[in-house]
Parts: C-alpha cells; structure tokens; sequence
C-alpha cells in the first residue's frame, strides 16, 4: 500500500492504492471524517456495482444510496448530472451528505461534479476502478462532463477528501483498457519521470500480466507525477498543461471520431506519438529520444487504426479548451523525463505532426 | 459613488454602487483587468437588452456577444445553462473569455453559474439592474439555477471580479419589483442595522419615489451588510445564514405557490412577518419590537394574499437546503439589527408561525 499527499493551496489530500481498499472503505472514509453523515450517496455504472457492490457496501453500517450512471461518454452529460441531483434531492440529500464517485473516468468526473455543485457543493471520495482513472483523472479535483460542442467544456475543480485505488479492482478490467489506462502512465513517465520510462520498458510483461507488485509500482509513480504537478500549479495556468501530453490531437481525435471508436487512453497514446514527432522537427528531443519514446508508447499497444484527415483533427483542435485568445498552446517533451508547454505551434505543423500520426497508424496495421 | 468591499478568504473585489454605471462599463472593467479579452460575452435578457443594450455597448470598442436568457424563474435551469454554454462554444469561448451578467437575480445567478463551470471557470462581472439582485444576490459569490425538486439545488460560489450596481436602471422596474427589492433591504436592516432601520422608517415616501439619495443609501447600505457577513462567512458555515431571515417559508412559499404568484421579495417579506412571530413567541424579541418591524415591512408592501395551507408550506420546508442532517436551521432576529440561528426549531413551532403569517395575510386583504 502506498500513499500520495496532494498539496495544493485550496485542498490537501491522499491518494492510497493498495489492494483491498474497496471492502474496507467506510473505517477508511471514517478516519477522515470523523462520523459518517446520514446520507451516503455513491455513483456507480451498473457494470462495476454487480461486480463489486456488495464487496463495497460490506464495510458501512448502513448500505449506501447507490444512483446510478449508464455507462459511456455518451452519458457524460449535464442532463444525466441532473437526473443524479434530483435523485439525490428526493432522497434528502443534503449539504451534510457525503458523494463517493465508484467507477471509471467517467463516473468519476460526473460524480465529481454533481458533488461540485450540489448545493452548492459537498464533499466526496473518488473510488476509481480503472487504471486511467487510478492514475490520472482521479487526482487533481477537475470534474465536468461534455458538451456536443467539446469534450469536459463544462465541469469545476472540486477535490476529493481522499481517492482509494483498488489494485485488485482491476482484476476485472478488459485488456484493452489496462493497455489505454498504461498510456497516461506513458505519459506520467515522458514529462516528469525518467525512472518510470525505464522501469515500463523492462517490465512490459510484469506490467501487462497485472504483477500486483509492478502494477502498484507504475500506478503510485504515475500518480506521484501527477500529484507533484498539481500541487505546483492547482489550476492549470502554467506548469499542469504538460499534463496535457498528447492531449490536443488526442481530443481532436475522440471529436473527430465521435467518441465512439477510441478510448481516451488510446487517443492520447496517438497523441503522443504526433507531439513527439513535433518535437524532434523542433529539436527539443533527438531522433533517437523520439524512437525510444514511441517505441515505448508502442510496447503498451497496439493502438486501433484511425481513418480520419489530418486537415479534420487540425480543426477539431480549434477549439481545444486549453487555448486562451486563440494562442495555440502545445505540450512539448524536452529529452526524456521532461515536458515544456509552447505556444507558437502553426496549424501547418501541427498538420504535418498529424500526418506523421496517420502514417504510422497505416504502417502498424498494414 | 460608493464602494464597498467585498474581502473573503478566496476573493476580493468591489461592490460600486451609483448613477450612469452601465455606460461607462468597458473601461472600469479595464481598469481591474488591464486588457479586455478577445471575447466579451453578456448573459442578458431580452426586456433588458431592449432598453439598455445601446448603452451597455457603447463603452466597448468591439461589441460584446450578447446571449439571451429568457425571463422567470422557470428557465433557472441546467437546460438553459447548457444551452448557453454551447452558445458560448460555438462563438469561440476559451478560458480566457470574459463574462458579464446584466439583468436581474435570476440571470445573475444563471450567468454566474454558467462562468462558475464554462471551461471550469471564467471570470465574469455582475451589472445587476433590479433592486433584488443589487442589494442581495449579486454579492456574495452564489450561484445556480433550480431542480424541479428546489430552488437553487443546484450550484457554486464563483466570486464575480466586480459588481456594478447602476441606480439609473432602477428607474424602469416597474413598482410592484421595487417594493419587493426593499424587503431584502428590511431583512438587511433587521438582522445587522438598526440606523438602517430608522432610515427606512422615516423616508419611506423618498425611497418609494426613487429619490437617487434615497435609493443610494438603502442600497448602499444593504450592500454593506451583506458584504460584511459574507466577509466573516464565505462559505455559510454560520453566520451567513443570518442572510436567510424570512426564507425558510419564503422559499416554502414560492414552492408551494410552483414560483408564478410571488416575487422573490414578496414570498421573503412574508416570511420575515412569520419569523417574528416565532422570534416574539421564543423571547428574542419583544412583542413591540416585533410591531414595529412587522409594520416596517408593511410599510414597503402591499405583500400579495396567500393562498396555501400552514402544514403544505411546513412539509415544504423538510428539504430547504440549509438543514444539515435534518436539524431546523431557522433564523430569529434578537432585538433590532441583530440576528441568530436556532437548530431546533420544531415543525409544530414552524406551522404555529406560518398560520400566524397566513392570518395577517387574510386580515389585510380582508
């Protein structure tokens, strides 16, 4: 077991992953909190609560109200965040009550966010189930969901009295997932962790057999990335944007693809290989930093074919949230084990990255 | 001109209260931002729009975007936030984008909501134009829109990085608003200013006439109050709650009543006579001070008939969003300019109080 201290100026938290957290979850919650409120509503997929809600309910004295979300991003919605309320209104949920957000990325970030603004805000716990949400979108407090006009364009930052991540949680997890979830570990280890980038190119097999030992290796030091970037810039106003690695072209493809055929994870690992090929046209990494990387980024695939233009995902990339005024702000890995943000990337390179992208997607699945 | 500020431990800004505000907006708001965005929007609505609108642009160089809410409390909800938000994104809204609200509490709020989670938060500015939303919702960082199960259920506290309360608007609301913008103006005098309340008492005919001074100081003075509780107690975690004098069966009364027959104000001046008589009844008032504030807030009437049964408005009441784990909280004034939360104010005590408001009601209308 370990545990992860976020620090940022409005919040201070931990992040635990171990094995067996989700049957021991209410002492744990109760450390915290002291007494456990009246009401303790928890988030859920139908999928996660037949596996494991009786394992979590187990540990509380008297069961959760569980509401539930259907799975997908298709339900990652301010309607299905309103349906959520009104069920917990007419449960009498109140400013007292207590949230626990039990599932994927998805659940987290609209569990999240119903806590974010119910009443005005109450407390919650992340519980996430998935590798992704383990160690990214768990930590850090964003919360929101989509709008057909873009991805998480409405949402807050809200943050957590704790995040619980299960190791044996995903025992359960389809194989692509795991693979799509070990991207943002890629990723933790591209921009901030050189040691990460070695221990995930030894240990391909350990990881991708689900050793418990290499898999809460990779998860704490994904998550301690993440933590130290939050704790420096909470907000997003400089530093956490190299969180985006791989992101912009990674959103544009999810938009460009209706969120139907990649999971983010996936989308991101795409992304990735289109910013490292950036990179070293910009000579901020070499060549053979650029093959490195992506050939790690290819030990944890394979990543899907994509069938889109270039010209599509550049347009998508419009209007990526992170751009303030129009700037188009880019995330740029300097050697291995380093990132930097720029802010002068021209939509012709940005397209020629994007070309490079497809190109290697066409190679790897001749 | 007054200034009031507004100092919590999250935020500070300026509260300017004064005539021929909205004209001469774009360079006060420069003078707190430096540089406007490329992207101005305006939460407004149509009515508002109609009669100020020219004036409001005619400070901007470049035009700001208009987006239209349209007018009663039944579209407070998360489909016209959502609707907005995407209005928002389809004109190129980004993180750095500005946001003015201009209008009344409900777009205040509504505006104020959709800054509090577009992108996950932008800056905005409050231009409010009623008596209501210049007094009391403008300040104070609340935010959000009702569920079919309650008002207001929904939300965030997003400070606005100024509020401009333009006397000049006051102008044309129409009379029946005006009285019922002064009832927060009573509660504020109540709970927190006795000078306040003499004021009051002795220029009624000025105030009602909309006499500039008159106005000036009522609200400048309701503003100060407001500002100095939220100052001590951002968040309501105790004394902010004093600002909710007369509103656990006003808000009853705007439920029961589905919010189409009393205006905000009305429903709130009713339920101050109700709390009075509670207060007189428990001892933290005397039966003449209790008189005297009762025919304050008649003076600033007629409040409408009511038509509603004492235990429908208690049942009510169960799922105001102030009780934390079911304890009461109700306010009572203690004398003249002061005021307390009680937490076990019992529902016989609360029906007691709410037939007593029902019976004044009967008798004035008789």
């Amino acid at each position: 077991m370990q545990t992860i201290r976020v620090e940022t100026p409005s919040a201070r938290y931990d992040v635990i992953t171990g094995s067996g957290l989700i049957s021991t979850l209410a002492p744990r919650i109760e450390r915290i909190v002291g007494q456990l409120p009246r009401r303790v509503f928890v988030v859920t997929s139908p999928e996660i609560w037949a596996l494991w809600g009786e394992a979590f309910a187990g540990s509380f004295a008297e069961a959760p109200i569980a509401l539930f979300l259907a799975p997908g991003e298709g339900h990652k919605t301010l309607s299905s965040v309103e349906k959520l309320a009104r069920q917990m209104a007419e449960a009498g949920g109140d400013r007292g009550s207590l949230l626990i957000a039990f599932g994927g990325g998805i659940v987290g970030d609209v569990g999240g966010f119903l806590a974010a603004i119910y009443m005005r805000g109450i407390p919650y716990v992340q519980v996430p189930t998935t590798l992704l949400s383990q160690v990214d979108s768990s930590v850090g407090g964003k919360t929101g969901v989509n709008l057909p006009e873009g991805k998480n364009l409405v949402g807050n930052f809200h943050h957590p009295l704790a995040v619980f991540a299960d190791i044996a949680a995903l025992g359960t997890l389809p194989d692509r997932e795991l693979r799509a979830g070990l991207m943002e570990s890629v990723k933790a280890a591209i921009i901030r962790d050189r040691t990460l980038v070695r221990f995930m190119e030894e240990h391909v097999n350990d990881v991708l057999g689900r050793d418990p030992k290499a898999l809460e290796k990779v998860i704490a030091a994904s998550i301690r990335v993440k933590a130290g970037v939050v704790n420096l810039d909470e907000r997003e106003n400089g530093l956490r944007m190299i969180l985006n690695l791989g992101h912009t072209l990674g959103h544009a493809l999810e938009q460009a693809t209706h969120y139907k055929v990649l999971l983010h994870g996936e989308a991101v690992g795409w992304g990735m290989v289109a910013a490292l090929h950036l990179a070293k046209e910009r000579g901020t990494i070499t060549s053979r930093q650029a093959e490195r990387l992506e050939s790690l980024i290819h030990l944890y695939g394979p990543l899907p074919p994509l069938k889109v233009r270039a010209a599509k995902l550049v347009a998508a990339a419009g209007l990526d949230k992170k751009n303030i005024g129009g700037v188009r702000r880019f995330v740029l890995p300097l050697g291995i084990g380093d990132a930097g943000v720029v802010q002068d990337v021209s939509a012709a390179e940005l397209e020629t990255a994007a070309e490079y992208m497809l190109a290697r997607a066409t190679e790897l699945h001749a």
